[in-house]
């Protein structure tokens, strides 16, 4: 950990500011934990502040003047804006710090890494998301993240379950090909497919036997000190 | 239009290839439409494969080989790589042709565009999306676009229509505030909230008249020549 680097940016061309931040996170939930592992990889140590998800502190006055959206992970810069969408926050790290490279290097490898990362997330992630928040008995009523109430729909939490074993099978022969979900090297496009894996691993969606290549692939990025980050 | 520029990027630090790439296309289909509309504000011309999705063509094997996901747009390069996510294809595009930006200047300011493009894709794109293919008479049994078939979920298409409601008054109190979505300039996440509020108007979704920031804003981004790339 490089302690307060952050404040420092040498590389960037963008960024001419010195400022300082914090981090609303949350342990146990896996949208912080996408932007933890991009830190640790990065080596970059940021505040945080725990916002208690399970305990319903998302949903209080305080915390809503913060994001009103209700969700964590939130970025906090000292001028006031403020970030929400793991993407933006990544990329902000990023731009600031540009090494490791975690969102590729040149144009289009770049676009790649990003092409990898948002469809893991939507045809992984978000499809866990579906089968986790419209079946746990905790979150009747509460499907949706975010102010707004809606009731769980068990035909999505269904829906999400098939997605999730196609999604495993796609990322096994995509993964035959290659070591990492973007290339030949560890990406951004890993800490989604990774998170997703593990998140799916809590609802009992386990990676099949037969899936070699994403074992193998799980085996390795699990393995990384980051990922207890 | 400024024709074969694309094929020298004098502005990229990552780009070093002369590369030439198609783009396959469906006019009528929301998610190419936010690439065309990106390259319309760019004055980047690519030359075009129309992909007959009403007529299935995405689903035969010809086109299967060049996107398993059987979705448009794909870009493909001249190298063979193709990258089939709408956010990765205009990453490309803003990477080789950085003038005008499109997706921010400074490492904040492309965070705060990133959040904003991210976050009217989840509550908004999405929402229309639900509502639309869970409910469409021709879309029975293919509620999600892929290979993979899916039944139509009737309370998720009335969770989508709530949801864009619900996302309508937040953006009319979002535009209050700011001229464009992500701030005082022109952005993909004007992209993106243009494109959605269109897809919405086609199911009969329409902004109230009491989104009085909404409506200033739409029909000022609808009235740019882009809109009607």
């Amino acid at each position: 950990m490089v302690g307060p680097s952050w404040a420092r940016p040498e590389h960037d061309n963008w960024w001419r500011e010195d400022i300082a931040m914090k981090l609303y996170d949350y342990t146990l939930a896996p949208n912080p934990k996408r932007v933890r592992i991009f830190l640790a990889e990065k080596g970059i140590t940021v505040p945080t502040v725990q916002v208690d998800l399970r305990g319903g502190e998302q949903l209080t006055p305080k915390f809503r003047a913060i994001n009103p959206e209700c969700t964590v992970p939130v970025l906090e810069f000292d001028n006031g804006r403020r970030i929400a969408e793991v993407i933006a926050i990544c990329l902000y790290f990023e731009l600031a710090h540009p090494e490791p490279a975690l969102m590729g290097s040149r144009a289009q490898d770049k676009a790649i890494v990003a092409d990898w990362h948002h469809r893991v997330e939507r045809q992984g992630f978000w499809a866990v998301g579906d089968a986790f928040r419209n079946s746990a008995p905790g979150l009747k009523g509460r499907a949706l993240p975010g102010p707004d109430d809606y009731e769980q729909i068990p035909a999505l939490a269904e829906r999400g379950r098939a997605r999730v074993a196609r999604f495993f099978e796609m990322m096994d022969r995509e993964l035959a090909g290659r070591e990492y979900v973007a290339g030949d090297r560890y990406t951004i496009a890993d800490i989604m497919a990774l998170v997703t894996v593990n998140f799916a691993a809590r609802i009992d969606l386990k990676v099949p036997e037969a899936c070699v290549h994403l074992r193998r692939w799980h085996q390795a990025v699990n393995a990384r000190p980051s990922a207890d980050a």
